[in-house]
């Protein structure tokens, strides 16, 4: 009994996903942006996109690197003195001539490494490049130049279009005084703020304008100390768990970014990396207060984490507290030697495995639309077929191409499908129309249709199949016999 | 500086995913399936999949659902007494007329509710119904039906399409005795199962021939783990933690079937919902131990227990050694009473990370795919505005479209892409031209290319934009102007 592939009934959705629970469609749109669709096709766009403005000394090559762009928009007019590197520092995209690939680029200006010590350095990215991992922006390789002028080092880091960190999204483009007196010219700064990834944070889970969901935050989490186990396992510590250092490269995907820097242009040949490793705890506790109560506490100014974590205690949930003192708890407390990032994660195990259904979940509906958007490529394929075959020029005056031919059949089809007039002679230009003669056709439909010819003297009543026919018979003898049409209406005809 | 979009450069792999880590990429393919092209269209097909074989008695319709098709193949001619529900049962196929969707119905024969609990039983459904996880096939309702000729209740779960239980996987088709001493019968009979998700199992992660990669265990342990874990939250017990009842729905995907079932047919007003949670603790070890020793462990017969418990220690890790202890430890120690999905979750938090890790990467390669076929949808709507234009019967004797008119080049620019013709004047039928052609022109690049008319008398040298030019001006009005040709001509001519 089975028939062939209903394709004319167009890629149904995955039953499970797209009958989802309300509730559970809004977690799954947790991780979904507004339009996946628009989204990609901006990053699609990012990836390819060429200069907006000129930067004076940057160099069209850089060994395997050409098309260098300045990225780092809101200081291309001189060096960015990152508060984590403590350095100078231009980032630039460029595409990669041994992969066509596009990558990140961060140049450490003037950099000057220790007499002897400068190959050893620059080594240390070797054992960074052997950590890949989701929420990690991965390191492929460093190597200084003098192309630019004076003494650099290129980190080459792999390109994620459209990112923006946590500090442009969190933290920048608010007064802090307005967070406990909202004033109207806040929130004409918020709405000034470009949100790439949460357009609509002023209605949020807890309720409260401006205020960041609790469910986002946790996700951050998990995602961020699952990275820094990862790390912490190999030995190394991240170093850079600062609000400009942790890109948010998707809805709520979050991922470190300028690993091994430092590794690099601070290198100890005696690093202490358990204290460095206990840093990037604290690091993360006050990275989360940043976020919660968009203060800026990376400062070294004491008084502004207090204030802080005052506020997360007021406005979110007491396991998210705990979690802010175990990572914050002073040093000269005595358990203070067991803070370490496994003893972290077994605290926060029950918010990993929500973070692990939210993912799953996404997964299902980027299933499904990787099925529907599958059935497009089929449709490319029909198309270029019936392409080729109609108004080849060698038909023009072919035989079998005549008005009593079976293959005539399918310039009317063509003219059926494309040239439809409405009652008032007006063209009809109903993509949904192509999409269902061409899938209809597809799949062979015994659904009879009436086919005109132009001077309406013609007329044939035949059905989606022996439309198909002559179709497929004619192009696969195209592709697969390649000879001339001559000898080819001999072997088919 | 900013240019169009180089549309023509055709959807670059997202760099960060494309460029992984090989240790990585095998770690991501471990959720992708070898084709995951063929896969999607095998899943669309099998929604669609008319009924294979005839069996009495079955109702056209049934409610809201219509196209039964019996799908439990092994036991068509008669009905399966089901291990877990110990009754008769059936499985179908449907769909659902007020969504259009295909579900799966599950009808349990001959069933004799106790006088009076009827419809309290049957409502036990409404309480998982508000249960929706990832690795749970989602219960929709349950109803008594006649139309079987019998007393039946039918319950609607989402269908999955291609999935197999872990019993077909892991536990038919294989000699029990062979596991110890392989025969080549026993190769033969193993190449003989139908494995639709692991492929490759000869070759697994512990160069064992034959054996289950651990990685996949603890991948079915966190997501099956995780799916008690919500249910036993919701005070309900899951009750089916079987080899038949679990369902492989992808690649290393698994979800609980069968959920609400044996709370309806063998409603009690007072469960003791903690004895049958614990169990559900218990028959998650002996699943493990079955689907590690390929020894079926759920039946009553304890010595069967015991050496798949040996074979585990033999041939898996300490850790997993660990995980089986907890789950199967003896009712009569003391810490018994200790056993409970939140402690076994706690136990397994590190593999829980890892999990999430993969699931990740595994989203950042769909997201790679969905963005490469986007591409596709691009190029239908492109190719069909071509439809729309080209052969024109009402441009037949027009003016606009003689020789000498912008809108000629159109023409040949279709020669161009469709109608190439080698050497030999044989046709060439080459998609990655027409795609790169098509690519080019919506990119509108300054890139030149040399038209030639079909007599050879005409040549013209245009850009990829002057050919793009008359062709969006006479799609767009067509499109929004819809007017007759003549008034058409005289507005943008």
């Amino acid at each position: 009994y089975q028939k062939q592939l209903n394709y004319h009934l167009y890629a149904p959705p995955l039953p499970h996903s797209s009958n989802q629970h309300p509730h559970q469609l809004a977690i799954n749109s947790f991780f979904l942006p507004a339009s996946i669709r628009e989204t990609l096709q901006k990053k699609s766009a990012a990836i390819l996109q060429g200069p907006t403005y000129e930067v004076a000394r940057t160099p069209e090559d850089l060994g395997v690197y050409h098309s260098l762009v300045v990225i780092d928009a809101p200081h291309h007019h001189s060096a960015h003195i990152s508060k984590v590197f403590l350095t100078p520092s231009w980032i630039y995209k460029a595409s990669c001539s041994l992969d066509g690939k596009a990558y990140c680029l961060l140049r450490i200006e003037g950099v000057h490494l220790k007499q002897g010590q400068g190959e050893v350095a620059i080594g240390q990215v070797e054992r960074w490049r052997k950590i890949r991992h989701p929420s990690i922006v991965n390191v492929r390789e460093a190597f200084t130049t003098r192309a630019f002028g004076d003494h650099s080092i290129i980190f080459a880091f792999d390109y994620h279009p459209l990112s923006q960190s946590i500090h442009d999204e969190y933290l920048s483009g608010r007064k802090k005084s307005s967070l406990f007196s909202p004033s109207p010219a806040d929130h004409l700064t918020k709405s000034n703020t470009t949100s790439r990834y949460h357009r609509h944070r002023q209605t949020n889970g807890n309720g409260r304008e401006g205020l960041v969901d609790e469910r986002v935050l946790w996700s951050y989490i998990v995602q961020i100390s699952n990275a820094i186990r990862i790390v912490h396992k190999a030995q190394l510590a991240v170093r850079t768990i600062h609000p400009t250092k942790i890109l948010l490269t998707g809805t709520n995907r979050v991922r470190i970014n300028g690993c091994g820097i430092l590794d690099v242009i601070a290198y100890s040949p005696t690093p202490s990396v358990a204290e460095l490793q206990e840093q990037d705890l604290i690091d993360l506790g006050k990275l989360i207060c940043s976020i919660g109560s968009s203060i800026d506490c990376s400062s070294p100014n004491g008084h502004v984490l207090v204030q802080a974590i005052e506020y997360m205690q007021q406005f979110f949930s007491s396991d998210l507290h705990e979690v802010i003192k175990y990572l914050l708890k002073p040093p000269s407390s005595e358990q203070s030697m067991s803070r370490s990032i496994e003893g972290f994660m077994q605290l926060i195990w029950s918010k990993t495995l929500d973070e692990v259904t939210n993912v799953f979940n996404h997964n299902d509906l980027m299933e499904e639309y990787l099925m529907r958007e599958l059935e497009n490529g089929r449709l490319v394929r029909l198309m270029a077929k019936f392409g080729f075959i109609n108004e080849r020029p060698e038909f023009d005056h072919d035989p079998n191409w005549s008005e009593t031919s079976e293959r005539y059949v399918l310039k009317l089809f063509r003219d059926y499908v494309f040239h439809q007039v409405d009652a008032q002679g007006k063209p009809v230009t109903d993509l949904s129309h192509v999409l269902t003669c061409l899938n209809k056709l597809d799949a062979g439909l015994d659904e009879k249709i009436m086919l005109v010819s132009r001077d309406e003297q013609t007329c044939a009543i035949v059905s989606y199949a022996e439309v198909g026919r002559p179709f497929s018979s004619l192009y696969f003898s195209m592709m697969f016999h390649r000879c001339g049409f001559g000898s080819f209406f001999r072997f088919v005809g």
